[in-house]
C-alpha cells in the first residue's frame, strides 16, 4: 500500500508514524513544500523570548534527536520529501502533482491512501502597509526565527501585536518580557480573548497585561501601518491612536488551508475547512484528512466549527491512521479545551463562554466562584477563580472558564470539566465530582464542586446576584442605580475604607452580626451584598430572605475580583 | 422542623450550614463530645510539621474566623453544644440522649430529623506497650497538639511510624522534614501506600522517601513497643528488628465510629459502617448519617466500601442537607481519587490498582507511561510517570496512579480520569479525551491520552512487555532468564556504561540504527527491549515483528523508571 501524506508538521508526521507501525509493508511518503519539518508550533513565542534558545528544540524529539528528513527515513522508516509542493491532487489516477521547489521540476507521486495535513495559514489583515518589512504573520518557523533575529539585532524597541487572542497574548509576553519590548495590544473585539472567555476573566488578564507593561487596547481597529522610506514598518495607525512600532505582529487569527483539497473537488465547509466523518476521511473515501485544515464537531454546541490546535490535530493523526489500517477509531469532536500562561498567571476554559452558550440559544447561567485552590491553611495557596456556565433548562454544565496563578492549578479543573462536558454531564454531576484532596493540592470541596454548587444555587433561584460590570459601571458612576446601596460584610477594618470615601452609597455590617442586627439595613433600596469572595454575601441573602428582605444581591466572587480588574476608585490603604 | 446533627467535625458542619441556608425555620443543633469542632483534619501533618504554625487555623474560616461555637450561633444560626456526648438514640420517642462532659448533667434533646456524621477512630495496634506514653494515633486535633508540644520541648530525636499508608507517610515527613527527627516507618505490607498504588509506583515513593532520611521496613510487623521506668516509649519491637523511639505514631488505618447507629438498630456494614441510600438515609427514614462513618459503594467494582476522605464527607454532607429539606439530591459512591505529597514529589491515583483490580476479578492490562508534564523544550518541564489499568474485555479503564514533581501536574491528570472513571469510559475516551493544551502545561498529546494508547496498544496485542519487577530481578540476579538480552536503544553514550559493566547480558543498538543493522542482533533469545520511556522501544518492537523478530518485550516506562528506585547495579557515571 501506498500512503502518501501532504503536510508534515503536527497531524502529518503522526499519521506517518502511527501508520508506520500499524502497517509495516506500507511505503509512506510525507511531503512538505517547507524544508523544516515536524516542529512544536505552538513553542514559537517561546522560541521569541528565549525561553526555547534554539528552533532545533521545536524540532527535536525528547530525546534530543532532530526530526529532520534523515530521521524520518532512519529512524521511523518513513520517507520525507521536502522543498516539494502539493500543486495538485488528480483523484481519477490517484496520483498528487508536485513540483521541487529547488530544481522546478515537477512530477507525479501515486498514491493508494491520501491523507491531507495541510494545517492554516494566518489572517492576514487587509490594511494598507501589511507588506511591510517588519510586519509579520507567525506562519511557520521561517518567520519565527527572523522575528527572533529582528529582536537580537537591536532593531526592535517598539512592537504592536493586533490581535488580542491565545496567539497574541503570547507573542506580546515573548516581546515585552525578556526583550523588554515596548509592547502593544490592538484587539478589535471589546475585550482580549473574544468568544474564549467572558468579559470578567477578560478583564483580568488585560489588568495583569498591563501591570506586566503590556499597552492594552481593546475595541480598537488597525486602519493602517505605515513605513519609512526603506520599507520598514514605523508606526500602526488604528481608529483611534497612532502608535509607534518597529515591528507588527499580525495575529487575527488562522484559517484553514484547504485550497489543494477543494480545487480536487473534495467537499470543503461554509468556513473553509476540509469535511471529514469520524473516521477522519474527506467526500473521496481514499483520501483522509487531519489537523487544521479539517472541519470539526463542536460537543457542547453541536456546530460544525473549526479548531486549530496541536493537541487536536495529533490525536487526529491516530485516528486516521488507525483507520488506513482497517481499525475503526473515530474523533468525535472537541470541547474546546483551552489553556494559557500570561506573565505570572493563567487563564484557561474548557465548552462555551456565557456569550457563546447565549448566541448558541441556551437559557445559560453564569456561576462565579472565587477561592483558594489548595487549603487556605496551606503556606503556597492562592486565589482561583472560576466560573461555569450551565443550561438553565437541562441543567447541563455547558462551559467552565478560570484564572490563576501560573501553574497547573488552574488546569487540574478545565481537564476534569473537559471530560465531563464531552459526556453531557449536568451540575450536580460536577457538584459530586470526585476530585483529588489533599491540603498541599486542594480544598476539601474543590472550586469546581463548588461553581457547581453556586450554579445550582442560581438555577434554583436561591441565589440572585448583580453583574460585575453593572456593578461596576454603578461604582464608575457611568449608570445611576439611586435605589442601590452596597452592604459590605467583610471585618470592619477592611470595610471602613470604603464606607468613607462612598458615604453615600456604602455601608458595612459584619457577616457575623447581620442576624442579630438587620433590622438596622435600609429596606427602602436593594443591598448589593459584598463580601471578598461571594460565599458570604449568599449566606446573608439566605438569611435575609428569610426575614422578608428580598430586594438583595451578591456581588459574585466579591471583592476579590473588582481587584484584580485595575478600578481606580478602589480606596488606598490607610 | 428540630434537626439535631451527631458529631460536629466535617461532614457535621457541612450538613448543618447547608440546611441553615435551605431551612430558615429550623432548629439546628450540633453535638459534639470534644471541645473543638469543625477542623480540617487532613491537615493535621500540616500542623505537626509547622507549614501551619497554630491548631486555630485548621479551625478557622477561609477569611480567618474561628469556627467556635460563637461563629455558629452568631454568624451560621446554628447552635453547637460542645463537651457533650451523645449515649444512645432513642428512635421511638425521637430524642438524642446526651451527658454534658463538664458537669457530668445528662440530658435528653428531641428531633424531628438526625443526622449522624461521627467519623472514624483510628485502629490501635493490638500489641504490647500501645498504652505507653509517647504512643500516639491522630484521632483528634488534642492529640496532634500534643504530638507538637513533644517534638517542640526536644523530647523527640527518633521516631517510628507504624503504617505506610497516606496519614503515615505524611506524618513521618512531617517528622524528619521540618524537625529533623530521625524516623523510620514500618509497613506490614510488603509496599507502602498497600491497595492504593501498585508496586512500582510504590518503590518510587520509599526510595524518594530513603531519599530524604526516613527509613521504610515494609513486610515487617511491629510486635511490641518497650518503655522506660516512667512508662514512656523508648523502641518499636519488629518481626526482624528493634528501632528505638521516643515518639511513636500508629497510622494504621480507621474504622467507622458507628456503635451509636449500631445500638441503635439501624443498619450497619459487615465493615462496621452505616448503611445509607443514595440520599444518605440510614435505615430509619429519619435519621440521616453522612462522613467516615457511612458506608458508600465504590463505582468502578461496585463493591460496598469505606472511603473516609474530608472531600467525600462534605460532599455527603451537602447531600443530606438538600434532602432534609425536601431536594432530592443523591451522592452515588466514589472512585477513590487521591493525591498526596511526599517531600519534593507527589503520588494520586482514581479507581483502582491493578492489584484491586485482579482482585475484584478484573483481565486486567497495565499501561506504564513516562513523559514530560509539559513540553519538553519548555524550561520547567520535569518528567510525570503514569500507570493506567484496564478490563482487556470490556476496554474499560479501571484505574489511573501516577508519580511526578510536587506540583499540580499528577492532580490535573487525576482528575480528569476520576470523571471519566466515574461514567465507565473505556480506553478510547481517554485517548481522545480533550486534555487543555500549550507548551508551558502538557504536551501535546498529553500523558493521560498516551497512556490510554499505550493500554490500546497492550489490549490489540501490539505492544508486549515485561514487568519491571521481573526485570528487576533478572538484573539482580535473583531470577536467572539465561535467554534473555537486553537491547539498550539509547544513544551510544548512554547506553556503553551498562553494556560495558553488563557484557554478558546487555548490547547497544540505537534506535534510529536498528533498520538498517538488525540482521545483527541475536535471534537465539528474547531481546528486552530498553531505552528511557519505552516509546522507541515500542517501535522497536513493531519493526521487528515485522521482520519476524517477534520475541521481544518492552521494558515499560524504561530506565527513566528503574533510576528511581535506588536499583544497586546501576552503572556509575564515568
Amino acid at each position: 500500500m501506498r500512503i502518501v501524506i501532504i503536510g508534515s508538521v503536527a497531524a502529518g508526521p503522526k499519521t506517518a508514524c502511527r501508520a508506520r507501525r500499524l502497517l509495516p509493508g506500507a511505503e509512506i511518503t510525507m511531503i512538505d513544500q517547507d524544508n523544516l519539518i515536524s516542529y512544536g508550533g505552538c513553542g514559537i513565542p517561546y522560541f521569541v523570548s528565549g525561553d526555547v534558545s534554539d528552533e532545533k528544540e521545536l524540532r527535536s524529539t525528547s530525546f534530543h534527536m532532530l526530526r529532520d528528513p534523515r530521521f524520518f527515513r532512519e529512524a521511523k522508516g518513513v520517507d520525507v520529501r521536502t522543498l516539494t509542493r502539493a500543486t495538485a491532487i488528480d483523484r481519477k489516477n490517484k496520483v498528487v502533482n508536485v513540483k521541487d521547489l529547488s530544481s522546478g521540476v515537477e512530477e507525479t507521486i501515486p498514491y493508494d491512501k491520501l491523507v491531507i495535513t495541510t494545517g492554516s495559514r494566518p489572517n492576514l489583515l487587509p490594511v494598507p502597509g501589511n507588506d511591510l518589512e517588519g510586519v509579520y504573520t507567525i506562519s511557520n518557523l521561517h518567520k519565527a526565527i527572523a522575528v527572533k533575529e529582528d529582536i537580537a539585532r537591536g532593531r526592535v524597541g517598539k512592537a504592536v501585536v493586533i490581535g488580542g487572542g491565545a496567539i497574541g497574548i503570547e507573542m506580546a509576553e515573548a516581546l515585552a518580557d525578556l526583550w523588554g519590548v515596548e509592547t502593544s495590544i490592538v484587539e478589535f473585539m471589546p475585550q482580549v480573548l473574544p468568544r474564549i472567555v467572558d468579559r470578567t476573566i477578560a478583564s483580568m488578564v488585560t489588568q495583569h497585561l498591563r501591570e506586566n507593561g503590556v499597552s492594552v487596547y481593546t475595541g480598537e481597529a488597525a486602519r493602517k501601518f505605515e513605513g519609512d522610506d526603506s520599507g520598514r514598518v514605523t508606526r500602526v495607525v488604528t481608529d483611534k491612536r497612532k502608535l509607534e512600532a518597529d515591528l507588527v505582529i499580525m495575529a487575527a487569527g488562522v484559517r484553514p488551508r484547504a485550497e489543494l483539497a477543494e480545487n480536487a473537488g473534495l467537499l470543503v465547509s461554509p468556513l473553509g475547512a476540509i469535511v471529514v466523518n469520524q473516521r477522519m476521511q474527506t467526500s473521496d473515501p481514499d483520501i483522509y484528512a487531519a489537523g487544521d485544515c479539517v472541519e470539526i464537531c463542536n460537543l457542547v454546541s453541536g456546530r460544525k466549527t473549526f479548531a486549530p490546535m496541536g493537541s487536536i490535530a495529533n490525536r487526529q493523526g491516530r485516528v486516521a491512521a488507525d483507520n488506513l489500517a482497517g481499525i475503526p477509531s473515530t474523533f468525535q469532536g472537541a470541547v474546546g479545551s483551552f489553556i494559557m500562561k500570561v506573565f505570572d498567571v493563567c487563564v484557561g476554559a474548557t465548552g462555551l463562554s456565557l456569550e457563546a452558550a447565549e448566541a448558541e440559544g441556551f437559557d445559560a447561567v453564569d456561576a462565579f466562584c472565587v477561592q483558594s485552590d489548595r487549603a487556605h491553611f496551606f503556606p503556597t495557596q492562592s486565589l482561583l477563580f472560576l466560573q461555569l456556565t450551565a443550561d438553565r433548562n437541562t441543567r447541563r454544565v455547558l462551559g467552565v472558564q478560570g484564572f490563576g496563578a501560573m501553574g497547573d492549578g488552574l488546569m487540574a479543573r478545565i481537564n476534569a470539566a473537559a471530560g465531563l462536558m464531552e459526556r453531557r454531564a449536568i451540575i450536580s454531576d460536577f457538584s459530586n465530582l470526585e476530585l483529588a484532596y489533599a491540603p498541599p493540592f486542594s480544598t476539601a470541596v474543590d472550586i469546581l464542586n463548588a461553581a457547581a454548587n453556586v450554579a445550582d444555587n442560581l438555577v434554583s433561584g436561591k441565589l440572585r446576584t448583580v453583574a460585575v460590570h453593572d456593578f461596576l459601571d454603578w461604582m464608575n458612576e457611568t449608570e445611576d442605580h439611586p435605589d442601590w446601596t452596597a452592604l459590605d460584610l467583610r471585618h470592619p477594618k477592611e470595610a471602613a475604607p470604603f464606607a468613607e470615601k462612598f458615604a453615600d452609597k456604602w455601608i458595612g455590617m459584619p457577616y457575623d452580626m447581620v442576624r442579630s442586627r438587620y433590622r438596622k439595613l435600609p429596606r427602602d433600596r436593594k443591598l448589593v451584598l459584598i463580601c471578598n469572595a461571594g460565599t458570604r454575601s449568599f449566606e446573608i441573602q439566605c438569611f435575609l430572605d428569610s426575614v422578608g428582605m428580598t430586594d438583595t444581591a451578591v456581588l459574585p466572587g466579591g471583592l476579590n475580583v473588582v481587584s484584580r480588574l485595575g478600578v481606580k476608585w478602589w480606596p488606598t490603604d490607610r
